[in-house]
């Protein structure tokens, strides 16, 4: 993402010159060298725009991060490199800065006879679906993408980091009827989405045999991953789009609203939202996923970042949670890193802080996502950054234990032996972090409980906060028509 | 070090196969293949005798996790594969394991003559030193070295993981004069210890110019690096210790003990114990960190495996706590990584437990260090792993600040832009990351609280505990001779 | 170039393939795996259309050609893997194959505002200059290059592998003036060139500071490169030059013809080809290069194509022989790699008796660079492929000795310590090498000579032949305007 | 080999610094820099005792060959950097220089333990072998092996490259035999040689399941591949066969000469070479490959070094011609790669010539592995160096044509179609490209030619020549008695 744009990574791997330079520093006779060196490397970033910088300093690269700093960079000392990289390649990408010492690429475009090609063959379509990837969203083709959609009254799915290119309310979302929507259409036009696994590779049985793919992508090595296209067009996604638009404008054309696809994708949506519904409202003494995203979605702000990973909290939150912004949902992307959130979180934050954007940033994390950078919680209290920090806690890795079967298994024997290797001890008080390091905690057990944290840590926009939300160690989400790698589908 | 030798980084790999696995559990329409094949996985690192792994699963890898468990396998589930490897590494050098499925490497021996000569050189040494460095503890030479320094009444010093091939409180280990023996000696025995930064490169003014070094090392690529040995001994540590035993066996000699360079190295050894006691016994309102250590080493077990990490904690540690036993410490080594200390501790603990030597593991953390793998320790709480977490806190790396500076530069704008790079927030509570998750924490202040809360820790064996160190944030050394990189003399 | 697309590099390595294919063979009991691998790779090659092969092979790979040949893929067995790589690249690039199992990359177009503000530029310069690049041989846009030349009366210049896609002989061609023509434009357009060495890497003295470089490439990584252009066309070259041509058809417009510019261009063009023709009728014991090219270019078929390499016999050969037809030569390249003539004209003379164009290939080697492949004439003679090879034969690298001194130094000592590093013996009677192998034969000395054999050489289209060509060792180029790299200078 | 150790790989890498250097050189107003940069890399050569250089200048790095041989380095100018590179690192092998500028390596010895072990193995074996490999070459351990092969009256096998350590003609070199005694030892002992394909990887049926391999060797990760050793013995050849020759000095022992083993090998050897004899006997039209290595053996000087490559051209010769003194014979190798001979040849000849040693360099060439470097005859001529070259030409790899069959086939269709992969043109004239150049070329078909040709190179130690001996294209060897992978058995 945005690691080659920004400079952190140059940073993080200063701890690694100790040595080397520390050796040349005691052979000189004066300090001035290594002075003039830091300064130097800050001049330099400096003079690249970069804003932010993200690292661990200690003796003697010091003198960089305080030479940045004398110069107006904001300098963030995080706990371990690997939440700084995170950090610095969130920073890229809701910066948009790709470096400034290169000139930036120039837009191209498609060739206009594939782009009538393409016009045509989605006018010609019985049931059509446009697909949008982080690919739309890295253009900046939102107001392009939503006037085709708007225009031609199509049907469309975002992607992950593609939702908020238009907002996931929008009449024309089909987000709710996702596995319906893919495995019927026989038009897909992928705007800068691609057919890794998050979108079951564009095979069957998830895919129509014989669905037309028409694929939108800025990169020609990209084209044809999986699946042969039935057309490509090659350019800047924003570029292509107005292209489109530009023959519906020519010869304006709209798909039928009371087509039968629509109906049944209509349909669908509606079932699939009444299912969800019921599982949310479902009396138990614990919450499940959906109780838990239902009541954060109530009070989210409509403006806000969210930050989220994990495996069913990022999956399920992913189908609750809604965006409305472009460029405002960040997650563990296409290869599904986990540790990434607080780093993430920590870089939305700084950058809003810095430009006084006024917004909030929400990390929604699954309980063992957390502990991959869970000491980054020092660091968010440490530059009074208000993070709000929910963490969905079901005592571990896809089903945790309770405390009950729990000490069944360790009277079995020692815990080395015994223990199933994916849970955690049950009931972790991981708010007790964020108290340890000045900010905010809750544990949560109701919905009640969840509605009034979530209110309180909004409200207080000088603190951060963690909510620890228990929920049911066995908390499923709704059936789903296909097995396995399935997650995200409704 | 133990990266090849045991089969956690395959482990930690597994994550990314993620995919592509379940991509092809999708087509095939059993899941017979997933299951033989976590099995086939488990059986193969079985069967070349791996008795512990270290990782994160998740789907589709519980299953190699598991069947590992079946087979007897411990596997203990970490928070972060960064702490998994550490963890995985230490393994290896704890159990002596290098892998089964290939044999041994046979032991060589140097060339008779080159061992006369060597022999010859140290009978000839006016100021004779042995260097025994972390080889040696690799080659289990203790034997051997220990009958060469007491037969020749021979100086020793040992590099940091060379510590407790002798015990360090053998009369002729001569780490209290450790500057002053690098820098008269004129005849340098180097058991396993390489002219790295640690010993600053073999080079003047740390070293005479005319020094002459015999190198002893298994690596013939090693030999010469940096400073062109006198002699070089190619071969296994133990069997040329023993060759040169031979030699000191067919013609006894002994260095005299009453020369004036072992009064030299027993005067400036005893002014700076004399130092170090007097900054130890410093009364001021907050502890130094010579009064740290000297109240750890008061209670320290005699058999306990230490590990430590961090910069002045673990350099100034390292010259006051005190091995007895070989391969019983373990810090951040050569490359002074950090991050590594919670999974090497967990390593060493669960090696213990296992095998039931009934040691104890004590782990001397900086606060920084602690920052990189903290959340481990809910890993040592889930497995009841009775380690001894110190964490040494001086508010952060090298010098933090005080609770009134803090508040003052806070006052003076936002923390991204004024907070000092490398200070955390005053008197953080570590410890209550312990307490969050079932241990026992402790925040001491002074040396009597150390002092109690160690005592209680040590004598309570079944579950783990933190102490909260609070030191002086400007808590310095005493004065070097040399600047920089003079970190670990004395 | 064509590495990818042909299946020559798979068949190079065969060889490293004998020792582990054959340990399998024998633990066969029956050889038909081996068979049946063979046939699975041909037939992997045949499935991807591939026509030509190049390779050499011994057991056990013998099998895979001989199944490659059973199925019509045409095998040519070569001398050495290095002439074989550089066959299997031209025969990629000559047949335009980039590989058929994948989809063809879709054509790419500038952005629209990009283009009219690129034809604005074009119309406000005051000195202008197209230079058309191997990038544009490549994208086969010589049909609109050469409208929009003839269509706005704009001067051109090809770089090397870029001749011919406007004929060399076109009245806009500033070949001849082309030092000027770069020191003194205004406004250059570059069509699939890059300002590497060859363009003396567009920087001063060879070109104006102010010079306002418009850059149309397919590929973004090279925009910008060594240069900040003023423009950029990112897309394919064909498409973006259509581009500009509408442009040009929207708003006719012309460059003056009798515009100073134009007459500065040529009258250079005039003086130069003066000099040039000077030189080569200069009346001396033996030819320089203008001599031999003059008489060269006097006989070359129109629709040949020409392979050459060397250091002055490639340069100075450049800017006499004329191309014209795109994609009819072939050089030693951006890298200037020696060796590449005799691969690369097989490959030529193969596709062309392949597809029964009845061309001519000539390949123009200078000695030294004949020598590096040289082996391969009995290939030629092999297949029975008619190239007419020209070796101009200077006795060395740059400048040979004559007979007489290297009888002198020779006198002097021993040739391993005086001989020069780069003269061969002299009049060395390379043509004998292809007599050896039953091709004709001719050493010449005199332009009549030349001439005769060369009438001869053309004649007979049944047998390949090799003219020996002697020059002065000391023949040397007119007088350039640049010191050093101005090879191509004119 | 010798490629790290000389300097020739960084010469030959100085052509690809041309275009930067060159770029450089223009934008400095004087050529100081070149000059200077020229006479330091030649300085630098010169320091570490560089003697001799091989490769091609062109601008501007001809400098630097002159610079070099002002400082009195031998600078070979060759045709092709590939040969250039093999010419290097025979240099290397020849002059047994690994570099000066650092320190040579230590000698290493084998545990005594394991010594003595293997000693013990040795004394109890019933039907034991030695193989002398190229590693015993290099560790210049001849003395040590000999005196050991004779105090034991061990029988013992060279391999490729070990050839010489102790002379071919040897009454314990069971050559003659080495498919049997491969396959019926009962305990072998390595010296320095490796299971490579070459030894059949040290698997039955070459081999009895349960032979006892005693491994000795300088390289830890060489022992144990392919087969578990029962014993390895670690170190220095040379120093570990003196430890070995100590035991049997202190316990003298010998193998019975009037064993059943010796007795079968002996039978084995005059059965074998009685069937030699006979195929070379045979009258037949044309020579078969015994007919030409008994005729050539008759007359090899005893101290010469024997190049050889080709498939059986080199496996066969290797059977026939006998070597007397170690590192005298150079050929392809382990990875059999072919072009390796000439560069060799010039190499072995040049440090001769350099070193007034009056050897004779005799270089045994297949037609197609002449092919690869055959342009190099034109180096071997300039330099005049008394090689003497001999082709042994079947008219292809392997198996070639008859010019009957071949006209056939071409009149069958074009040759691009129909020509066998890897049949050459019938009797090529070889020895032409030699006598184009300067040297003495013959073309003999019978032994009578041979002989009379081979006496006159001989006797001409002032000019190289090549012996283009023609071969029945079907000449086959005696029957094997294990299919494939065979070659070198008897």
């Amino acid at each position: 993402m945005g690691l080659q744009g920004d400079p952190v990574s140059a940073c993080c791997r200063l701890r690694e010159w100790k040595m080397s330079e520390s050796n040349f520093a005691e052979r000189s006779d004066t300090s001035e060298e290594k002075v003039s060196g830091a300064t130097v490397i800050a001049q330099a970033l400096k003079t690249q725009n970069v804003e932010f910088m993200f690292g661990i300093v200690g003796i003697p690269v010091f003198e960089i991060a305080f030479a940045a700093q004398r110069l107006g960079i904001r300098y963030i000392g995080m706990r371990n490199e690997q939440a700084a990289c995170y950090a610095a390649s969130a920073v890229g990408y809701l910066t948009g800065r790709y470096v400034e010492c290169c000139m930036p690429p120039p837009v191209s475009m498609a060739e206009t006879s594939a782009v009538q090609l393409a016009a045509s063959v989605i006018r010609n379509a019985k049931q059509p679906l446009l697909i949008i990837g982080k690919g739309a969203a890295y253009a900046h083709a939102e107001e392009g993408i939503r006037k085709l959609v708007e225009q031609c009254k199509l049907p469309f799915l975002p992607t992950p980091m593609g939702k908020g290119v238009i907002p996931d309310n929008h009449p024309n979302c089909v987000r709710a009827a996702r596995s319906r929507a893919l495995q019927f259409a026989d038009v897909i036009v992928l705007f800068g989405a691609r057919l890794n696994w998050i979108l079951h590779f564009g095979l069957p049985p998830r895919y129509r045999p014989d669905v037309k793919f028409i694929q939108i992508d800025i990169c020609a090595e990209e084209l044809g991953n999986n699946v042969r296209p039935s057309l490509t067009l090659l350019g800047d996604i924003n570029a292509v789009t107005k292209q489109l638009l530009e023959q519906f404008d020519k010869t304006p054309w709209q798909y039928p609203p009371e087509s039968q696809w629509w109906k049944t994708l209509r349909e669908k949506m509606k079932s699939n939202e009444a299912a969800s519904k019921e599982l949310a409202s479902k009396k138990s003494p614990l919450m499940n996923y959906y109780t838990v995203f239902f009541c954060v979605q109530e009070q989210l702000p409509r403006d806000c970042i969210v930050v989220s990973e994990g495996a069913n909290t990022m999956d399920i939150g992913r189908t609750v949670l809604e965006n409305y912004l472009p460029r405002h949902r960040l997650d563990a992307g296409t290869f599904g890193t986990m540790g990434v959130g607080l780093g993430f979180a920590i870089a939305a934050a700084v950058v809003v802080k810095a430009r006084h954007l006024g917004q909030r940033v929400i990390c929604v994390e699954g309980d063992s996502a957390f502990g991959f950078s869970g000491m980054e919680v020092e660091t968010i209290c440490r530059y009074n950054l208000p993070i709000v920090l929910l963490v969905v806690n079901n005592n571990g890795i896809y089903q945790g234990l309770d405390a009950d079967t729990w000490n069944e298994m360790l009277n079995a024997g020692d815990a080395t032996v015994v223990a199933p290797p994916s849970c955690f001890l049950p009931n972790l008080h991981y708010e007790q972090i964020m108290t340890a390091f000045g900010g905010k905690g809750y544990f949560v057990q109701t919905p009640e409980e969840l509605q009034e944290s979530l209110k309180q840590s909004l409200a207080d926009t000088t603190k951060p906060s963690l909510i620890n939300i228990m929920i049911e160690t066995q908390a499923m989400r709704k059936a789903q028509d296909f097995q396995w790698l399935t997650r995200s589908n409704m």
